[in-house]
């Protein structure tokens, strides 16, 4: 049974999306229409009832969070190396793959979602304020990362999840302001990275510019 | 060169503290006093320039994360099986993991510290609001995959990550008026984790108290 990649253009679910592609997969790609509310049909809570991108389906098993997609992906293809594969450098990557989820990932859905954090229009402006400033900050903790890694990929000699989150993450930026030439390692990194032709690929399929902001108007 | 780890009482740290008992591990358990803010003082800032708890430090390495200072000790000691070892069990068992970490843990934080999320009064109260009636739903989920866990343990047969994590969420479910006892197989997986030697050592250790709940005053 091949595997299924449920995703939504340019989401997080970019992440095994590229993932795939890289490891060279045998997989479906299965497009949920986020603006028309797909993910909260019947049968899309059915395979999942958290109504979120990304699912993968391996074996008929649906497997949620980019966490353990990713290194699901990294043990069943481990040719790829997604991740490092041992040692203190797996454990890095690791770190920042978790930071980059736990911390940055979140903190824009303050900024794009703050209706999930509060009922009071009042209080989703201040708490959606207070994270634009906490996104930009974190983006230039991750550009001093880009900017020292060791090798020319963030996990190192191979391109995979972390460049694939990285991209994510600053392509996002542009959408709640940041100009992300104002980051220029992450930026030539991301564009490095959209440049591998199976990355080309999954950018080609869910339609993607990487630069989506818009300076204000003057 | 043995392990250490900084930890502070009740804090997430608990989850690798019992990892390292657990897995027998010889280390140096080094406490950082939150309440007199040592976490910001320069010398931890060294070690952790987030100032965050935990870090362990392995030949040197500051590491920070649960997620990856939970899988750089799997790696390590592997016979103590702090996750499943392999396959859709693993895979089963990083996916409730990383939910822990990216969604019920910091909708903690959101109950505990809203002033991370705003710097508005009335909105942080909002935001506290808000994110208790969430705690207590995801509590709920929890308690839900609790009930229907395959082995003894969340992970299957052995204690581990897992089970650290769940007893650490329910735990802080007290301070924000959940009673444990109201979420039954979470209270007793969590009281039965607690009573092996190895964990004991580290609830005598950071002196828990599993059940903080105080019902509201008549």
């Amino acid at each position: 049974m091949p595997l299924q990649l449920y995703y939504a253009p340019g989401a997080c679910s970019f992440v095994p999306h590229a993932a795939l592609e890289l490891a060279g997969a045998s997989f479906e790609p299965v497009l949920v229409k986020l603006h028309k509310g797909e993910h909260h049909s019947p049968a899309f809570r059915a395979i999942n009832p958290r109504g979120q991108v990304p699912v993968l389906v391996d074996d008929g098993q649906a497997i949620t969070q980019i966490v353990a997609i990713g290194l699901h992906l990294d043990a069943r293809f481990p040719q790829a190396q997604l991740l490092p594969p041992q040692g203190l450098a797996r454990t890095r990557a690791l770190e920042l793959l978790a930071w980059m989820n736990n911390t940055v990932h979140p903190t824009f859905t303050h900024v794009f979602m703050p209706a999930k954090f509060t009922d009071d229009a009042a209080a989703q402006a201040s708490v959606k304020a207070h994270a634009l400033t906490r996104y930009r900050a974190l983006l230039e903790e991750l550009e001093a990362m880009v900017t020292t890694r060791s090798g020319p990929w963030l996990g190192g000699a191979s391109p995979g999840l972390l460049d694939a989150y990285a991209l994510t993450l600053l392509r996002w930026g542009g959408f709640a302001g940041i100009d992300p030439t104002t980051l220029p390692h992450t930026w030539a990194l991301a564009q490095s990275f959209a440049a591998l032709p199976p990355v080309a690929r999954v950018v080609e399929r869910e339609r993607l510019q990487l630069n989506v902001y818009q300076p204000a108007a003057a």
